[in-house]
């Protein structure tokens, strides 16, 4: 560790949410250190399978399967401050293959921590958590409600919470997990989260482009954008370690509760054309979907300082500035 | 498989609860088949590291270390009809081992799982977790009480949770999960749990032997005798699957709340002598069993059919008769 500056590790980091969080991070340029001060960034270093379309200034990428044996050992040196754990095998994927999801969301999340417990110093650990850990439960959540999960992406996560929070409490990291809605609008293409389709009917036709929705437009989602959920995601790392007690590691994220015939009307308001948008019911995903809850009362998070965005309508506004470079 | 007759495996079967669970289910001579009815046991076969001081008639013993590689292979052979994974290292041990706590109570239960996916018909799989899956949480749980445990065994034994339940839900398995109270009174000698004492300051002193008591008499804890736990066990096998629905495969047992001063008193009212127990603080011990609920309201389990004790007395009463061979 360089005095007095803290190197920081994104696993997952050329995913969208891990290269917005690597240029939020460095466009800051500090971090909470190991005294809880913010401390100068020496080094970011994003790890993924694959290399970005675009890579960032001053920041460093490894290309690395980490569930290759011992990888983590030479990933995440000894000088290493804090780690984002963002890597994972998303929703319907793991749904569709129960052993992938497995090894990567659950097997490597542990070598992860088994790692970490051999830095010389325990590192901050923020850990990213879903919406899908909710399966059977009321609609609307709170801090309060058990977690029963009813696919294998919400499972393998549920237990990375409680690992992180028994390697936190053994004193090997210091372990913060938040509980992310459905991030929207996710710029790139369509990808394997059971969720996709909420970024994409409105991400594609505000391009002009075509989009499949393969739900019911009165089905609601809990999101939170892009920019939202980075700031949450570095106000995680940043909170004093007595914001996450024993046992209280874990914090459901504030969002928006939306419904896709909302998310239309607010497409048609920012000027999209929803005539794009072929309905294509696909049972599988809205099965998935349905069993995540429709909103959260997030008292602790709230409570934390955590935010949500305004409106759906500043949703679609962030996505026109930043990936299309349209201003209002 | 021979038709028309089950095998049952039983992992630290020569552990008590193994024991008592092995004689009563030779003595019923029953269990749930596959199709649902009572049907003959072929087999009951006890795997556990150690071999017992006694062997019952009629049951298979195999001694076998069920964390080395490849171990269930041979033991859960593809006739397998149904499993009770006991196994476990136990609360105070895998506190002050984790690493071994973590290779039994998490890596074997994994091997397990994935043996039994393997097995050419889903076995029914009981698995026994524990009131330590409680830590942050009210001194009264219900069946909506979030677990956010506070040691080690505790942790390992909500991750099994989720992990029989996504077996489950995959359909890998039939598995069913009970939270077993502190099992009271054991026979035999003081062990590594955290909760020993609660059997050992009735179990020596009704012997004329002394005993330590680690923690005040105003704690309360969550008990079920022997007998009631097998009884349960047996339960939670037999239960048609619809019981036991996706996301609902864990049930908190019924049980009795007592202090420790209610238990003295029960022991005097038996002709045991109180002077035998010496008040010995041990804060380690005390701080992870304050962390266990103190009772449970057991709806669910209720409705099932689970049932709790009568009364301390009862239970003291069954260990007479059971453990010293005394009638009243």
């Amino acid at each position: 560790m360089i005095e007095g500056y803290v190197k920081i590790v994104i696993t997952g980091g050329c995913g969208f949410l891990g290269q917005k969080l690597a240029a939020a991070l460095r466009a800051r340029g500090t971090a909470a250190g190991p005294g809880g001060a913010q401390t100068p960034i020496s080094e970011i270093v994003c790890i993924d399978r694959q290399t970005p379309a675009e890579e960032l200034d001053g920041v460093t990428y490894i290309e690395a399967d980490i569930c290759a044996a011992g990888s983590f050992d030479a990933l995440i040196p000894e000088d290493t401050a804090s780690i984002f754990h963002l890597a994972a095998v998303v929703s319907a994927h793991a749904e569709a293959d129960f052993d992938l999801g497995m090894q990567v969301n659950l097997d490597a999340t542990r070598v992860l921590l088994e790692r970490c417990r051999c830095l010389p110093d325990p590192p901050r650990l923020v850990f990213t958590s879903s919406v899908a850990a909710f399966g059977v439960a009321p609609s609307i959540v709170d801090d309060n409600t058990p977690v029963r999960p009813l696919n294998s992406y919400g499972v393998e996560k549920v237990i990375g919470e409680y690992l992180v929070g028994e390697y936190s409490r053994r004193g090997f990291i210091d372990g913060r997990v938040v509980r992310l809605p459905t991030v929207v609008i996710r710029p790139g293409k369509p990808n394997k989260a059971a969720s996709s389709f909420a970024s994409s009917i409105l991400r594609e036709p505000l391009q002009g482009l075509k989009a499949v929705c393969p739900v019911s437009d009165e089905l609601a989602i809990w999101i939170k954008s892009p920019r939202a959920a980075t700031t949450d995601l570095m106000h995680a790392h940043d909170l004093p370690p007595d914001s996450w007690p024993d046992g209280l590691r874990v914090v459901n994220l504030p969002g928006l509760t939306v419904t896709v015939a909302e998310m239309v009307a607010a497409l048609e308001r920012a000027g999209g054309d929803a005539g794009l948008i072929s309905w294509e019911h696909d049972l599988n995903i809205e099965s998935i979907v349905r069993a995540w809850p429709e909103g959260m009362i997030t008292e602790r998070a709230n409570a934390l300082g955590f935010e949500a965005d305004e409106s759906i309508d500043a949703v679609i506004q962030e996505f026109l500035t930043d990936e299309l470079e349209q201003t209002s």
